[in-house]
Order: structure tokens, then C-alpha cells, then sequence
């Protein structure tokens, strides 16, 4: 099995985007990873989109087809990967596992979606459609509703509280402010999120315990990675290229009613375990991370199931910094979905890109982790039902 | 790179299958191909489910997760993998890869559609979501439209007739007759398909010069297959192994009007090329194959641009019987997309699934080929811009 690296990386700013269309997003984050790859006038043998929802967002099928067609690299192969919310990462692993097979030398992988053409209750509907079809879906569970449930359950167990939570958005958004990416940027305090039953402006309840800000936005948004094998990267790369150096992916019962505990995220811990057996490091190796927080508990709760933190201990490091920039264990210094927001299929590809730009030392004094050498991510489909993780490590 | 076989192979009969959803009739297929494979207790590392449609059909995501859940494979990673009507062959050769990477030892590939829910101009409709979404789908541009127009350009080009059009319905839906699996088992006779200006019934034209019969239905149905490497499968296969020797995935412009010569199938010649390539194979070296004959037309041009026959000479070929059981070709012994029916998820993996129970000499005398020992398939996505080809080879 070849090694595989992350050669290019781009994307676009997240947010709404009325004047672009879906493939207009996927051609210019393919075109600034292509452009960050530096490969001149190599040519690129499959190109892999990440989407969830062009068919019931845009009514649209075959859009790697379409993109292939419009960045001219016919006859590159493409497909399309879905895999809900963690389409991203599933498209970058099928990428890779081509580029490790050695039957591909040059790959492009794409995720985006655009969800602001829907909104309010559609929005969640859309959503809604990764939920089982026959037992979740028709009774009108929604994703937010089932965070809602999983956080009250966690605040029991661990007693995680309010203010751990709020502890999470306010350094996500803070972070935010500061990448030029994300959807939203704005800054939040904790007096500003207190509860206040006078207004709905001010961060209403959403789904008991979680409130408007406890959760992410719904954005336009692409991203997209050129890969290629590690040997071909130190050849051709003009920046350090990354490593792919371990990944994981591992499901769990498709409703969450079924788990015999229900704050227990298997696929996670599975997925993450994968990712580090194959990488032969540990979590402690690790320098920072980019977690799936479409909720703020989900941060906490994955930092914890990866392996970073002893459960019930994740909460507490939000609070204290310690995952704040400068503190033992970063997370999400891109803002994370919460504020640079999460167009589903893209999410999973810009958590690498975030973590290619960590690593490759590029980001100003505000954002980067100190000497960072190796990253992780998470990216978790349905609730937690299908998640994929990677292990990436800058390659001197 | 690890040779990969497929051990497993299995299907439903395609249809109206009203009374089971997709899901169903995707773990129906699995079971069946998970039986064939007689693996016991082995377990299945991943699973890849082919689907153009869930989101626009279904109103449904996240499918492969679902699956996985369904047939109690979970861990199993699962990844939806979607390339229009060229979907199957795609999903199986995400899965090659992977098992050929090393990093899997066992795929089940399973390919479904549920289309009956749909019917009339909306079927039309939703498979004209495969086109361009800002040059051709807004300005009503059809498949069949398409269709129509290639095969009058072709009839020009090639001095092709409609009687080699009508020899090619003849033949699928007599061999769909004697396939249990099929959807149409209707047979037809030159006779009951003449032209005939009183009778609507009678094949009335649908887009000249194609008419009724020309046509594939619309169909529900899914079918699968397990891969693992060569290696493994010559130690725990109780039947012959099927090698998959070669594949080959090519794309051509998205549009129809853009290409220089409209009746030039590029990405069918490219496609075929690589797999014969990689199989060190020539087309002379084939026994029969499956191909893509969404319209009549498709099977002919097909098996000239893929380089079974010279230009100009499949339509003869078929009208003198040579792609006929006990010709020296044989064409679609399984009825095709024709007959079997094109759900179009399922149709690139049900192709693979007729070349495997013809390579292991499964078939009665009405369908199997003699001593078949090289099988091809060929399935086509849009209007022949994302194409996918397989060399399988029966593994003594």
C-alpha cells in the first residue's frame, strides 16, 4: 500500500453564496487546491465530490460528471461519495485508498453543498433525511432534537454543565473572527449567551438543553485536496506536503434509540482507534484538532471518545483553555462548523484543508498551533452512525 | 496491487416492487450475494451501496449507513458511491480499489434503484437530472431526446437501419424472457413491432427515429457482490473465483453538443481501452459481454466504440445473429437493460452479476454461453460522459 499525501488544499469563503451555483463552488475550491498543488501541467486522473443533498437541494445528479467537464479534466474518472454529514471525509478516504492502490497517481477531491436555497424548517428536514426512514424520520426526529436528548443524557453522566457548552461557542466563534473561511464572524461572550427569557434575539432555547448557539450555521460552502503518493510529493511539492499517515471509519446502529448506551459514541472511538493503529501514534502524539461540533456537545463529547480527554474530563479542558490556541490540546482554531459553518458535504474536506494550513505552518500568529506536526479530524455522519477520522502528519 | 475476485454475486428480480422500499430490496440483493459467497462468519469490512436517486426519489440520505445497520454488518465502514446510470459499475470499482489497496479484505457492493414510485414524464424528469443543470436541464433536454438524435446522426453516418435497431429489442427481450431476474418478459416479433400508424399500442415512436421498444423500462430492483483478493478467494471459494482482470473509467464532455463529433463515444472507446490494458487483453480475447442498451442504439455503438466490431458493422453484426446465444459474440444473454430492466442504481453491479453466473457456467443451455471464460461490461452514465468498464475473467 503506497503512502499517500495531501499536496494542495483550498477553499472558498463559507456562508451564503446566492450568486454562485454548486458547481461554481466545487470548480473554485478545486481550482485553489489545484493552484496550491503546483502540479504545472500534470494531469489529474480522478477527481472524487463530496455531496449530500444535490439531488433534493438543487435536483441535480451526476455532478462529478459536470465537474470534471467544467475544470476541462476530461477524461479524469469521477464519482460522487455521499455519506451524509461526513461525506467529506468518506470522499478524501476513497481518494486515498485509490492513490494507495497505485492505480491512480494524481486525485482531486471536492465537497460541497448548497443549503441556503432552503430555509427555516426546510433546512432541518433536509437534514432530517439522513435519519432512519422508517423508524426516526416519519415521527419527526431531527438532528437538533436528537443532540438535545444525547446532551441531557451526557450532563447527567459526566456532569457536563451549561457553561461547558457556552465555553465551546464562544472559543469556536472567537476563532471564527479570525478566519477569513468562515461563515460567521461574530463574537460572542458569555454574558452575551446567557440565557434571557426576554429575549429570542439573544440565544433562545432550540431543543432543551441546547440553544441557537450551541449549534452551527446552515452555509454554502466547497473544499477540496489534491492527492498524490508521499514518493511523487517530495519530488514535486514545492510546500511540505502532509502525510496521510492514518484513517479510520466505523458505524453504528443507524437509530439512536438502538445503542445500549446512548452517550456512548462507538463509531467514534472505532473509527478513531482505526485511524491511530494504522498511524502507529497515539492521541498524546497528537498536537491539535479539527472536531465535528454541528453541536457544541458533539466537540466535547468526540474529544473525549477520540481519545484527547477522559470522559467526563472534556467539558473541563474547554473551560480551563486547555483547548483554546496556547492551551496542551487546540481545537477547531478554524472555528469549527459552528462558526465557519457546515455545508454538509463540504465539511469533512475543510477539516483537512484547516489542518493542511496547521500543519504546513501557514496560518498568522492569531490561529496557528505553535510547531504543529501532526493534526487529526473527525467527521461524524448522521448521529454519530457512520464516522470517518483521519491521523495527518506534516512529511519533512 | 492485490488482484481482486468477486465471490459473491446476487440480485433480486427487477420490476414494480411496490411492496419493499429501497432498502429492502438493497439487503435482499446482499443476502443473496453474502450467501453466494458462503464466507460464514467472515466479515465484511466495507460496504458500498450504488444510488443515483434516494434524495430526489426517496427524499432519503445517508443510505449506506442504513444498509450496513440492516444487514448487521456494523462496524463495516459504508460510503454511498453515485455516478448517474454508471453508478454500479463505479461503486464496484471503489470497492476493487480498496480491497486492491490492501487496506480491505472483504466489500459488499450493492447497487439499488426504486423508481416505479414515479411514473411518467416525472421517471423522464428525474433521469434528466443527470444533465447539464445550466445548458441542457432547463431547456427540457431529455435522455431519450438525446437518444433519438444520436441514432439519426448514427443511421446517417453508418448507413445503421431500423431494422438492426429493432434486431437488438427482439433479441434482449427474448433472452429476458428465460431470465428469471428480468422485469419484461414479454417477446416480440418483427411483426409485433412494425410501424403502425393506427395503433398506439403497437410501439408507437417515442423520439424519432427511436420508438417504444427502443426503450428500457423503468424499473425497481438491486443486485450485489462481494470482492476480496484473488489470493483469499482461491483458499475459501467453494465456486470458481471471478478475476476482476481489468477496469477502465473514462469522462467526456458533459454536454452532447459540445463534442466534435456527436456520434464519437470517447469516453466508451477510452474506457474500454484501459480495461483491456490493465487486463492485457484484447477485445478478440473476449467471449461475450454485457453492455449498456438503455436505447437500442446504445447496445450497437457500444459494441463498436468498445472495438468488439468495426464501425459502421454492429448493426449488421446483430441483424446476422452474430450477437446472439451460439453467435460469435453473444450481446446481453441477460436481456439487457432492455428486458432486465434499468433501475438505474442497480444496473452497473446486475451487468457484473450476469458476467459472474456466466463465467461460473451457472446458466441454463437457453442463456449460457459455452465455455465462457471472459466476460465485459460496459455501463454508461449521462449521455456517454462518465463511463465505466470491467474485463472479468472466470479464476481456474
Amino acid at each position: 500500500m503506497r503512502q499517500v499525501a495531501i499536496i494542495g488544499a483550498g477553499m472558498i469563503p463559507f456562508g451564503r453564496r446566492d450568486e454562485d451555483s454548486l458547481l461554481d463552488m466545487l470548480a473554485y475550491a478545486s481550482l485553489n487546491a489545484l493552484d496550491d498543488a503546483g502540479m504545472g501541467k500534470k494531469g489529474v486522473d480522478a477527481v472524487y465530490v463530496a455531496n449530500m443533498g444535490a439531488g433534493i437541494l438543487q435536483h441535480q445528479t451526476s455532478v462529478a460528471s459536470a465537474l470534471v467537464d467544467r475544470l476541462s479534466l476530461i477524461p479524469a474518472a469521477a464519482d460522487a461519495v455521499e455519506n451524509g454529514p461526513a461525506s467529506g471525509a468518506s470522499a478524501i478516504k476513497n481518494g486515498v485508498l485509490a492513490v494507495a492502490s497505485g492505480y491512480y497517481d494524481y486525485v482531486l477531491v471536492a465537497g460541497g453543498e448548497k443549503m441556503r436555497e432552503i430555509v427555516g424548517w426546510k433546512a432541518t428536514d433536509f437534514v432530517a433525511t439522513m435519519t432512519h426512514p422508517e423508524v426516526e424520520y416519519p415521527y419527526g426526529v431531527t438532528l437538533p432534537g436528537m443532540a438535545g436528548m444525547f446532551t441531557r443524557l451526557y450532563m447527567e453522566k459526566y456532569n457536563l454543565t451549561r457553561d461547558q457548552l457556552i465555553a465551546v461557542a464562544i472559543k469556536n466563534q472567537k476563532m471564527g473572527a479570525l478566519n477569513p473561511y468562515a461563515h460567521v464572524e461574530m463574537i460572542i461572550t458569555r454574558e452575551g449567551i446567557v440565557d434571557d427569557p426576554d429575549s429570542v434575539v439573544n440565544n433562545p432555547m432550540a431543543a432543551d438543553p441546547l440553544h441557537l448557539y450551541d449549534m452551527c450555521p446552515v452555509s454554502d460552502g466547497a473544499a477540496a485536496v489534491v492527492l498524490c503518493s508521499l514518493e511523487m510529493a517530495k519530488k514535486i511539492s514545492k510546500k511540505p506536503p502532509v502525510l496521510v499517515a492514518g484513517f479510520g471509519q466505523a458505524t453504528d446502529t443507524h437509530t439512536l434509540q438502538e445503542r445500549d448506551d446512548p452517550t456512548d459514541l462507538k463509531a467514534v472511538t472505532l473509527a478513531s482507534n482505526q485511524a491511530f493503529e494504522m498511524a502507529k501514534l497515539t492521541p498524546k502524539d497528537v498536537d491539535f484538532a479539527e472536531l465535528h461540533d454541528a453541536f457544541t456537545i458533539l466537540e466535547i463529547a468526540e474529544s473525549e471518545h477520540a481519545g484527547f480527554f477522559k470522559k467526563g474530563e472534556g467539558g473541563k479542558a474547554v473551560e480551563k483553555g486547555e483547548t483554546s490556541l496556547g492551551g496542551k490540546f487546540p481545537i477547531n482554531m478554524s472555528g469549527g462548523l459552528k462558526a465557519r459553518g457546515h455545508p454538509v458535504g463540504a465539511t469533512g474536506v475543510a477539516q483537512v484543508v484547516d489542518v493542511v494550513f496547521q500543519l504546513r505552518h501557514e496560518l498568522g500568529k492569531d490561529r496557528q498551533v505553535k510547531g504543529a506536526k501532526t493534526g487529526f479530524t473527525l467527521n461524524f455522519g448522521g448521529f454519530g452512525n457512520n464516522v470517518v477520522a483521519f491521523v495527518l502528519r506534516r512529511a519533512e
